[in-house]
């Protein structure tokens, strides 16, 4: 049987990604599926929608709420959560150094980058903080960096993004089974997964 | 033992708050939990965030997310789905009619007028709809119409949505814990229930 796979989208800038990150490799290999690693920029979509910053900011309620979710949710899967100031942080150099990274080297990078910046609250907006993430890896910071900053590369994550905005991603995360179901926030894996693997609930 | 209770606030014109309100007593029930039911206007805390119409019309790429996970959500639980026009509805006369009604009765005229304006896609904006399904409920219309539309019912009803602004409370629906924890969506349903009754995740 050919393996099932499912999209996983997510921005560096979203913290419900987080949690999203450390969780669906485990929970997608327990159901047999292959987990596409799919990182891309929410700022366009948000600017087509007239925001210039996080929803969570604009909107307090919904930002105080949404820290109070992340509490509980980082309680219960045993996660450290420290929020990175400011918030959000400029995810532009985390999403370019994923998309040049390949298959299970980008999901180690992934994984790095939001435990710094939510579990650590380090600024990952900053080269320097990547910098280090990426030696952490093993792999070497300077030609990382400028791999990941090439023309082509650059190319690669608009391409990525527009992508994201043509399948109409509402937010990140998300995820995207072959036959283009999209299901949208961390609370949405075990059902995207199940979606998967046909079992429809 | 004192019974354990979770808050259900739902607003008429919410699409999630449909399948919330059919399936909150049963799984309730199943725990050992009473469900208060609380009836409130969206309105003003979306008018506070400079919002004149449904978020998921002033954003259509969450409009449209939304709604075909509607169409999953309630495929899988056997509810029907037929999207009013237009949408969203004014909820004010259906959510002071339910303000004016009791226990058990308030539970039934919700149930009823969702899947009017949800399961059948009829105009719960309006009087005469409203009043069918009081009717349909074995009461008389023009008395809880009356009643509804009293000043003293106005107020409780403005009340409670200054609360519901007060609590933090979102979007609809929420379910809110004895200890004031706030559980936004109909997905997570069960988690708040699992909260109320003392499991933390």
């Amino acid at each position: 049987m050919a393996g099932v796979a499912i999209e996983f989208w997510y921005d560096f800038a979203s913290t419900y990604s987080y949690p999203a990150a450390m969780r669906v490799a485990d929970m997608a290999a327990e159901r047999g599926v292959d987990v596409d690693w799919r990182p891309f920029l929410l700022g366009p979509i948000f600017a087509a929608q007239g925001w210039r910053d996080s929803p969570f900011n604009l909107y307090p309620v919904k930002g105080r709420y949404m820290w109070r979710d992340m509490e509980r949710i980082c309680r219960s899967l045993k996660l450290p959560l420290k929020r990175p100031e400011p918030f959000p942080q400029n995810s532009v150099l985390a999403a370019r150094v994923a998309t040049s990274l390949d298959g299970e080297t980008r999901a180690r990078f992934t994984r790095a980058a939001y435990h710094a910046e939510f579990g650590e609250g380090r600024a990952i907006a900053e080269r320097s903080e990547i910098a280090a993430i990426v030696a952490g890896l093993g792999l070497s910071a300077e030609a990382t960096l400028a791999n990941a900053l090439s023309d082509a590369n650059k190319d690669k994550l608009k391409r990525e993004s527009a992508q994201a905005q043509a399948l109409g991603l509402p937010g990140a995360p998300c995820f995207v089974t072959e036959e283009r179901e999209i299901f949208w926030g961390n609370d949405r894996l075990e059902q995207a997964l199940d979606w998967a693997v046909g079992v429809r609930r």
